[in-house]
């Protein structure tokens, strides 16, 4: 599964004519794992991972700065959280939803600058769970050119990420989209990986499914919802 | 056409149980198109236009306002310019194009706001030909809920802007992405839209090509190059 998420990625910037690959990096799971992939495909020199906190936790950005050194890869470090108050000033009022959002647009403007400047392709972080649960930003984390374990599960990363060797603390820490103090993936989707993860491969393997029905209707129910934020903007065809 | 239009637009906002429309009105032919539909589909209180100048031209933004009063919809008025040099003051110094990115990224960042804060669809304003050229900006104007007049090429709008009595000098001035001073889509394109309107109807309908073959080899090449800009990330299946 390495070898050839490796060799995808090396085969997709030759395609692109692209220079090289830019990622954002969380102190997260995935990021970490996509960090280690597109090290082993491009090269460092050839790699840049732009670190964007967000009124972020401190605790993230150590986690992101300490994969950087484990992996031996160049940093820039972006901090976005005036740029976000000054945006809020200029907005009116709204729900907590609509300005958290904001923070991964933000930070979406920011990898495609550098690409834009460095002809890189942005590479995104996103796994097949939080895809099909539609559990991203529409055009902010979900916005790439490349998503490499868009079709792993959080399952199949966490057993990827110990293949690569990615240390034991970013492993086991609970997933969190880093938008505010407490969140975390499961809390706010009400439904833990494993078992989304064993809802979505039975209804791909179109096996019967074994956890409680409330369950899978909410995965199913998720799924249809979130369907817009994995195709591009509908057209009204003539 | 301009039936079918406004009867997907009102099939598109129910299936998604949205309460209304934002979109961006530039001053330009398509965004005035796009509210003239929009008005007629969900009526002016479940619309919202909003204007966002990001250093813009005078003229344009006097368009605009113009096209809102002419409709009688209501506008809101957020001035990006402010936070676009902010943004570049953060940034290391880039190539033109990757600045001038950043204003149609920071116009989606504000239209999603607005539609999160209300539960409104983003409609996006992208024409056919625009589209197959992919003469827009990646996960900027280009991202949006809902692209009406996707299927119609400039010449097709242009004749559907007449049909609905848009005012003749908006159909009439040189498109313009409006990024900078003196920008109009067909100089920087190389080619006037009744030309690639001409090659893309040929290609469609499989027909001989009349037009030199430079220029039918200039709109098939951006068609091919500018495919990953129509489509969602790539993902590695395994």
């Amino acid at each position: 599964m390495k070898k050839k998420l490796i060799n995808w990625i090396k085969k997709e910037v030759k395609q692109a004519n692209a220079k090289g690959i830019v990622l954002g990096l969380s102190g997260g799971l995935d990021s970490s794992v996509i960090a280690a992939l597109t090290k082993e495909a491009v090269g460092e020199k050839k790699l840049l991972c732009l670190i964007l906190p967000c009124s972020s936790l401190k605790k993230d950005l150590k986690d992101a700065h300490m994969i950087a050194r484990w992996l031996k890869v160049e940093t820039k470090q972006i901090d976005l959280t005036n740029i976000y108050n000054k945006l809020l000033k200029i907005l009116p009022n709204a729900v907590f939803l609509a300005k958290a959002n904001l923070k991964p647009r933000l930070r979406m403007l920011v990898l495609y600058y550098f690409a834009n400047k460095m002809n890189y392709l942005v590479c995104g972080t996103g796994n097949k769970s939080e895809l099909m649960m539609g559990y991203f930003t529409k055009h902010g984390d979900g916005a790439t050119d490349i998503l490499p374990i868009g079709d792993l599960t959080k399952t199949e990363v966490r057993r990827l990420a110990r293949e690569l060797g990615i240390p034991e603390n970013i492993i086991t820490k609970p997933p969190s989209a880093g938008l505010w103090q407490g969140q975390t993936d499961e809390g706010e989707m009400g439904i833990a990986y494993p078992e989304i993860d064993d809802i979505l491969d039975r209804i791909e393997k179109k096996q019967r499914q074994v956890l409680p029905k409330n369950k899978v209707n909410k995965v199913k129910q998720r799924i249809s919802e979130s369907e817009h934020k994995r195709k591009g903007p509908k057209i009204c065809y003539m």
